[in-house]
């Protein structure tokens, strides 16, 4: 059983209002840390045996049409041991 | 500038309709290599300078409490070079 991670961003010139009401928040609790805060959404998938070749192409081709919008965000497919 | 993930999950016994949403889109739309689905936020947090101890004590404390419900949720805090 592998786990696959897909990891969805805003692209960098789309305006993060989530992101941007963490990063407001933040100093009114007292952290000063963050310059700059973006909020995206990472998908746990877990799959039955081996991560094959085939298997990743479908998983890219379903992270670009139902895991994140193409048009606004970005994506990040990762596997985990 | 370093950049720190904070990737927030909702806990394994705590259900998770967004995932089970994506999970049943998923063969609906040809894809059949997920055997589970579970949805989460990722944080992309942005500092000046250097991480040290006391910052990321800090981000630990931030994540805890206005990134994460510790009830139902658990975070991992990770530093980017």
């Amino acid at each position: 059983m592998a786990k696959i991670i897909v990891e969805v961003a805003l692209k960098p010139e789309i305006l993060d209002p989530q992101g941007q009401a963490v990063a407001s928040a933040l100093p009114r609790l007292g952290f000063t840390f963050a310059t700059s805060v973006r909020q995206g959404k990472r998908f746990e998938i877990e799959v039955a045996g081996e991560v094959t070749p085939a298997m990743l192409a479908d998983i890219e081709q379903a992270a670009q049409t139902l895991l994140s919008n193409p048009v606004i965000e970005t994506y990040v497919v990762k596997v985990e041991a």
